[in-house]
This record gives structure tokens, sequence and C-alpha cells, in this order.
């Protein structure tokens, strides 16, 4: 079986990264780049280690009528230009969306695929999560289930690396300043909030009041969310709701010891730990992904995967980057 | 007046800050150092740039009885080394323990300098705070002290640098592995937190029981703690606090915006800031520092000056290096 | 077709990916690894991210008689350690020694992959090059052959991530210390000068006599090396002859843009790219690499590849990690 | 004596960093600040550790004609942006033009100081050396003084960090970009190519012609000069060469082994060092600046130190920040 694929925004992190996993999926094969920024380029001057296959084709600039030959098409477009466009590109083809407009949103799948798969497998139109949010729910999803804490005091605290914010930013996101720096930003307020909030209260059957914390580091890849919750949980119990709740889910890992983004880096996985003091009713949950992994481009692919009727882990095998 | 410095583990990071501080301190004459791995060196082979004055002084192999010479001597050691060879120095010999042999020990004053500089005066052996609780208290003590927040239910996300970590420790710290990575460690048994629950508790007048988590994140220098309590102040009353509280302290500053560790790179200088969501019972507290600068030898510098009835600013005027 | 692997050094930079290598290449079996520091530990303790298959794997302390269900190993193991233990394995099982023992050793074939294939397709004792070599040589290998440049004053000055000094190593590779610096080292007496002048002389059949400086930079993997040689040829001829040298070759890409590390992260690859000033009698030749990838494990699998008559490419189809 | 200082272009880099080593000098008094992006902001907006004398001035838009109350101006403006606008500077104001315009200009002094530091105590209009002509001519010109090399047949090899690209650049120097990556650019005619040979042929006495290569490294701060000339000397003659020529210059230091850029973080020293093979005609020199101190802000204090007849080292006594 061969999909043809299409990628728009593909100068783009999330975008390329689509294109990286895309391009060894044993039934991807891609027919139409779009960007912005490059159009008109071949893909090869983006990425000059591309197969010839993939570097000659041409960047194209976004027309969603131009999508003939497309089955399924990844979109990582900046938030707000997705709704308008995607609107007009053919029902028959699938869209994953790993842009910010469509989460929650009606007419679409939200594609947390390690919690939901089966919704996904009979959707069309998927908005991939935010990165930020799959860690996080990653985290907590095994502990609001098995109801080991409670939804209502859930503080997360997020470190990413820099290409969560996309390209651009100017020097604020320029090495000279980021190196030795972190700083925490968006407090209170983050525009990833609703989509957690939402996924918790689907959970947990109850309103969700989230505290969370982006904070930025100075590294290109990985997100580590650091949760506290409420509940009375043994460390081992929590350990061990989260084995029952990912049986069987090939890309979430638990682990005993803390969990290093490292450990994630250029994969899909989600690596998640659990610590727990029952006598100060603390429950702690981590996770740590590769936020163009899990967090964006693997995460589209394994519902693409899963939209197609693949194995959800075709095209996903490869094993972190190590050192 | 001159006061002759010796410092003890001068070839580790928080010995070599406190020699780069003491150089140039109007003060201060350095007269011994002393160092276990570089023994018999000159000090220039270990820090190429130090003036001929400096740099010609031989590393001595560290022992109390060659104190004659010096008024007042840093300490930089190994946790246990210092107990037992700091007893031996002569009374008349004044300390700062940058090690954490003898926070809250019988006999030797807890150096946190902003807070308590009255009783740093009339010290003559001071403890120096751990970099963690440099960072975590400062952010924390105006809304303790202001009774603005719960002692008793505290969460302390920090995030450090490496040098934090000391030198050695081979490839988990080295470049390769730490580089592209951030993870949780010590989860709820760090050897900090005794010196945080003994602070909390003498500025709150009751018990506290901290929860703290610290994190190893891809850069050589800063620390951020970003603290969740509870509490019903405003934003703007937890910031009126602090302003209140370190009036007229001149290393602490409060800012509106969340502070960035870059901005502290060098310096002795600790930046606060606080958000709270009264509706939600939630008061965030963040205070940036570089743990080599406010977390060890910079505020190592500051007790001394206290100590020594200088001006406490002496000699940390610098600002910080940027980008 | 199935080929049982083992892998001995696995624990260091080098071994970890041959295995993060082997593990989704289609016809290779990891049956036996062996590992210094880690012998007695399940492979997933080191590689959390690894498959159940390979994760449960026992790391062994090396002993060449336990071999027999291996029907190709590879080597990395530090300089001085392979010599004796390889002698000892069955002359039946391939080998590829990514360490330096046996490079122009008697018996081996030099594994120099994309210069001299049909060599290695032949052997059966493979002594892979050095990560300096390989980038190197690339650079300089078809104006050698096509005789536009001087073998006798040739200068290359290389530039190296810190994965390339492998593990361990303390403080000196720490992060606190190598970011921010750069340095030279070694100056006019490296260890792969020999293996570099040996396959320049061959190339050339005459003597050759390098100047090579390597530098550590503040990165995890890559090197960039930047090459001064006399002639007179212009840069579109130099671009012309690494086309035609390289024509065919799968992993060596020719470029008019100086070519960056970064595009080959994570592969096999090697970018070359000419500059040249014949008025001035000056040609440059640059060579980006992976020291992990083409420097030292993506060579290994392509040089085993070779020699079990498989594809060249099988299993090194992945592109380079962006950003 | 207290000299009033105006800064132009103080968002900036080099800007910024003449900002923060005027903040602690004895005699310099800030009283005038300009920058285009900022204009109308407090200083302590952008760097936010500012005494409050300081970080209360208020940033203005460049203006030459508001400069009354200014003794001596640094100029650190775009490539470009300086000449009309410091030609209508009173004539009784001293200037420092840290950027590029002015190198070698007709009524300009080539200020580097630790070369020709005479005629800088006659100058009144200096023209401050860009940051790769620091390091590569501090580290031969004592070789051509002395007559050791050859100056029509040098080639210099230079890696700098990325802040010797300004503020801006976008995501070519955003971190994601520049993480893990090493490249050369400018390829045989970079814009400091004229200054640099302007300076050989004056101390040769005769007509040179460089060859040089930059190279972005991933780091904020340094310069690494490698340079490849040709000449029969010993390396113990080429160190002495330097001690004699920088003989009581008190920021150059000539080190037997290759120096790091980390020992000049922060500071206006260089470091160089020195190796030959007389038997292959080669000399190689060595050269370690910060490119933000030798490489400009630095150097411009010393300069203007010069200018104002204090001595050259005030204000510049820091020792380099370790680590």
């Amino acid at each position: 079986m061969t999909i043809r694929i299409g990628i728009v925004g593909v100068s783009g992190y999330g975008g390329g990264e689509v294109l990286r996993l895309a391009a060894t999926h044993p039934h991807f094969r891609v027919t139409y780049v779009a960007g912005e920024s490059s159009a008109g380029a071949k893909l090869v001057e983006k990425f000059p280690g591309l197969p010839a296959r993939l570097g000659d084709l041409i960047i194209q600039k976004w027309d969603p009528a131009e999508l003939a030959e497309v089955d399924l098409l990844f979109a990582s477009l900046p938030t707000g230009e997705s709704k308008a466009s995607l609107a007009a590109v053919d029902a028959g083809i699938k869209i994953v969306d790993i842009g910010g407009d469509h989460r929650y949103a009606s007419g679409w799948t939200y594609g947390l695929a390690d919690v939901w798969p089966d919704e996904i497998c009979n959707g069309s139109r998927i908005a991939n999560p935010g990165c930020y949010p799959s860690a996080s729910l990653l985290a907590i999803a095994p502990l609001i289930a098995a109801k080991l804490i409670d939804p209502a005091d859930i503080i997360i605290d997020a470190k990413s690396g820099v290409s969560g914010a996309g390209r651009g930013g100017g020097s604020t996101f320029g090495y000279a300043e980021v190196n030795e720096d972190v700083s925490a930003y968006g407090l209170l307020k983050h525009a990833h909030l609703p989509e957690m909030n939402a996924t918790v209260s689907r959970l947990a059957g109850k309103a969700s009041s989230l505290i969370f914390t982006p904070h930025l580091i100075p590294m290109t890849r990985g997100i580590l969310a650091t949760v506290y919750a409420k509940g009375t949980a043994s460390t081992e119990a929590c350990l061990d709701a989260a084995r029952t709740f990912y049986k069987d889910r090939p890309f979430v890992r638990v682990t005993e010891k803390p969990p290093h983004t490292k450990w994630a880096l250029g994969t899909n996985l989600a690596f998640v730990s659990y610590a727990a003091d029952p006598a100060r009713n603390l429950v702690m949950a981590l996770c740590a992904i590769d936020n163009l992994g899990k967090g964006a481009a693997g995460q589209a692919i394994q519902n693409a995967n899963l939209m197609c009727g693949l194995n959800e882990t075709t095209g996903l095998e490869g094993t972190a980057l190590w050192p």
C-alpha cells in the first residue's frame, strides 16, 4: 500500500520533522510539499541530505486546490493560519493538523494517540495535541483515569527546548541569548491550557483547573513535564496504574528512574515515571518527550498510521540518538 | 584596610569563583590557596589569566596549621571534608564555609546574607547557604515573613546549571550527555532540604515541610527556582511584600517580569518575581541567581564583607555578562 | 537473510551508535552485546527506549570465546584493547573494528567505504577509519586522485564535537568546562596522522606529509574538516572532480555551499565542498560529517553491508535530525 | 577625574558590553545612551541588574546633536551606519568607533591597542579593530615584526561564537539551528580581510595577501584564530619573539599550551601560543580572545583609557569567568 503524502509548512521545524519521518516510512510517498518562506526552491536546498527522489520536489506555495495527488495531508502552520485553508481541502483527503487551530474543534478528533487510539482510527480530521499537552497529559492520564489524584489540584511545571517556539523569533531565541539562560514565561495563562483542561476533564468526568508553567531552557529539542498533584497513592501504585493504562501502547515507557528527555531524542517515545509521598498527600508525575517527536511530528505520523489502518509503529521504529 | 585571604578548594568551581571575585576586591589580598588535585602548581596554571601577583602563588596542600598569614578563610570543600579540618583553624581567623557541613551547626551562623545581615556582622564562623536554598529562600522569604503563604504547603521546582554539581562526576556531567537533556533527580529527598526547612520554620515561627525537586539543565551557571504556594494575596501584594522586605538590600531585585538566570550571570544578584491567582488560592514565586554567585562565592564575599565591617557590596559591583 | 550481530563496547558512544543503527537494520539481529562498565545489566538500563526484544539482552563481560552465535562482530574498544582480544575471535566471524588498533595493520582491510568499496566486499576483517580521517580524507580524496592538489603541502584544520573523545574524561569534557570554549590540541602530532598519511600516499602514489590540527568545540556530535592545499584548479573543476569521484557513491554529497555538520546529524552522510583561488595557488576543501555516523558507526554498518553482500545503504536510509 | 561617556548602539551586544565595563570603571560616568530598537525605555529594562544610577537612564534615539554632556563617545553601529552620523559629532568629543566604517579611514587611528598604543594616546578618533582581526593580528604580529614568517603566505582559520554576528539575524542564528552545528562561511572574501592585510603589510613593510576562513561554532562568546604560516623558526623562537613583542603589554599572555577561549571569557585578555615544525617550513600561531572583550568592547575601553591619559588597564582588571 502506498499513501501519497502532502506536507504544508515543510520548512518549519514541525513540518520538517514530518518530512524526515515520512522519508523512511515504508508506505508513505511524499508527493506535495508547501512552505511560505521557501516556495519555489527544491526541497534539497532546505534539507541537503535528502535522497534525490525527495530532494528534487519543488516547494509549492500552499494552495488547498492543488492537492489532487495527495491522500493524506500533514499541516504544520502557525496558529490562526490553518482554519480557513484546511476547510478548503477536499473531504476525501485525510488531514493531521499539527497546528493549534483545531484542537477540540467541531468536526475534528483530538489526536492523543496513546490514550484514545480507537477514535483516531475512525477519524479523517485529526487535531494533533500541542507539545506541552502531549507531555503533561501522558504523565497524568493514568492517575486521573485510576482516580489516584484530584483533578482540581494539579500543578504542571514544564521545561522545553527552543524548537518548540518554531522558527523565527529573532534574538529572543538566538543562540547568544538562549545559551546559559532559563526563564519561565506565560505565567498562569498559556495557550495550551484549554486543551489540557478539556482532556483532564474528559478523563476525570469533572471540571479541571490546571496550573501550568512553561520554561524555556537552552536545548533544541525535548520537553520534561514535572507534575505535582494531591493523592495518597504510593509510588508503586502510581507506577502500576501507568503500566496498566499503557499496557500494549507501544510508545509509552513507564520507568522507575526519573526520565531524561535525551532518552526520547528523535523518537515518538514518551517516558513516564512517578514518585509519591502519601504522608504528605503528594503524587509526582514526570514525562519526558521530544517536543518535535511525540510532541508534534512523531505523534502526527502515529495518528496517520492509525487513520490509514497501518500498524501504528510503522515508520516510527527508530531509537533515540545517544548521546 | 587590607585583609589577608585564604582559599581552600581553590581548584573547584566555588573556590575558583571566590578567587575571581577576591582578585579585584579592593580590601582583599589573597595570600594562601590550597587544593587537593592541583597542590604544588602555580595558580596561573589553573587560571591562566591571573595577574602575576596572584598567578605566582603556589597551590598548597590544605593544612589548617599553615594559616598564620591569613585573616579570613574561604573553604569550599566537598561535603563531609570541612568539619574536621576547619575545627583546627585558629579561632582568630574568620571563616566562611561554602561547603555543606556547617549549615545550622552549633557555633556557626547561617549566612543568608540578604535576610539576616546583622547576625553575620557579629559572626566569625559563617555557614554559606547552598545554591538551591539561596534561590528558593530568597523567593519565599518575603511571603513567609508577611504571612502571605502557608509554610506547610510549598512546592519548589528548581532548575540548575551543571556547575552546581562541582568538578568531576564523569560522563554523567559530560558535555555529550548533558547537552540536549533535562531531568529531575533526588525526588523528595535532596540534601538541601533540611536547611531550607530550618530557614522557613524560623521565618514562619512554625514547622515547614517543603516539597523540593531539583533539575539538571544544559547550562554551566544559573539556578531558577519556581515556587508554588497556597495563599490569596494578589500579585501586586506579593511584589509589594518583597519590595518592603528587600528594601535597602543591595543584591535583590524585585521584577514584574519573570526573571532570567542570565540577568545574574557572574554576579551576586538575585531576581525575584511573583504571580498570584487568588481565586485558585495560588501564589507563585520565582528567583533567578547565578549558582556560583549568589549561590556560592558571591554570597560568601558578601558575608565576608559583613563580618569585616565593610560595605557589603565591596568587590561585588560587577554587572551581569550579556549575552 | 538474517545476520547475527555482536557488539563489543556497547556502552561507549561508538558502540551505542552501532546498536541504534543495527536495531532498525532489516537484516541484522543483535544477539550479543558486551561492555566493561555495564556488564550484567540489561541493555534497556543503558538505552531506555529500546524495544523489548533488544532491551532484555544482558550486557556480557567481553570474552571472544562466547561468540558462537554471532556472524559479524562490531568492536568499539579503547585504543590498545582490541588487538589481542580480536585475534582470538573465530576466523569465521566477520569483524569491523571501530577502534584504532588495526588501521593499516596486516590482515586487515582499511574500511574507507566511499573510496575503496570493492576491497571491503572481499574482506572479513575491516579496520574502520578514525573520525578525523573520515572527514579529512573524503574532502581531499577526489583532488588527490585527480592530481589537482599537491600531496606534500596539505593543511587540515578540523573541528570536532565532544563525543569523539569517548565517554569518561572527567571535567575536561564536562559540560561546565566545554560549554563556551574552543581550543586546539595535539598540535603537529595527533594519533590519526599515520592513517591519513598512509591513505593520501596510496591515493597519490607518493609520500604525503599532512599538517593536521584538531579542535574541540562545544557540541556533542559532528566534525568539520577545513583543508588548505596548493593547486591552480578552479572551484568548478574541484567540484567536478568530486562529482566524478563520488558518482554513484550513495553517502557523499557534493555541495556548492560550505557544508554544515548539522546536515549530517545522525546519518552516515558526508558533505564535501570546494573553493579555490587559482591566482593564489590555493584550493580549499571542506567536509562535514557526524563523527559517530560516517566517522564511526555509520561507516561501520556500511562496511558490514559491503562484507555481507547487502546493498550498502541498507539500514542507513535515515535522514538528518533537523534542527 | 570623571569622564562623561556616551554609548550609541547600547542595545546591541558590543554596546552592551561597553556599558557593562563602563559601569564599574572608576573614571567613567555614563551620561548618554542611545539605541534604535529600544529608544524611550529605561536602561534597566534592557539590563535588569544595573544599579539605579545607570538603570534610570533613558535610552535615546541617536542624534549627534544631543551630545553636549559627553566627553567620549563609544559607537557600536551596524556597518554603514556610523560614517555619516559620527562625522556630525563635535570635534571636541573623543570617539571610539567599534563598528567597521572607519578602519584605516582617513582621519582615524586604527586602534590595535596592544601593538601601537602610542598612536592611540595621541588620537581623538579611534577605529576599533574587528573581532576577527583582533585575534588574528595579535597571533601573528610578533612573527611578522621579527620576520619569522612570510607575510605572503599566511592562512588564518578562525572559529567564532555567535554573538559576533550581532543581534537579530533570525533563525540562522537561532539556538535551535546553531546548537550542534559548525560551518565555514564567507570563503575567500570576508569583510575583515582589508584591515588585516593593511595591518600585516604595515608591520611587514610589504604587501600581504592573507587567506582567511571564519567559522561559526555553537557558543555565545569567543574567537580562536589558528594560523598556518611559512617559516623555519623553532617553537621556542616564536614564543620568545612574542614574549619580547608583548613585553609590558598588560593584556596579552604568551602561553606554552594551546589557549582556550574560556580563559578570556568576559575579559580584555588575549592568549597567544605557537608551535613550529622547521623541517616542514611551518609555523603555527594561535590566539584566543573574547570577541566582545578584546574583540570589541574591552579593546574599546583600553583605547579610551589610552586617549584619556589613564592607565590602560583601568576598569579592565576583571579576570575570566570560570567555568
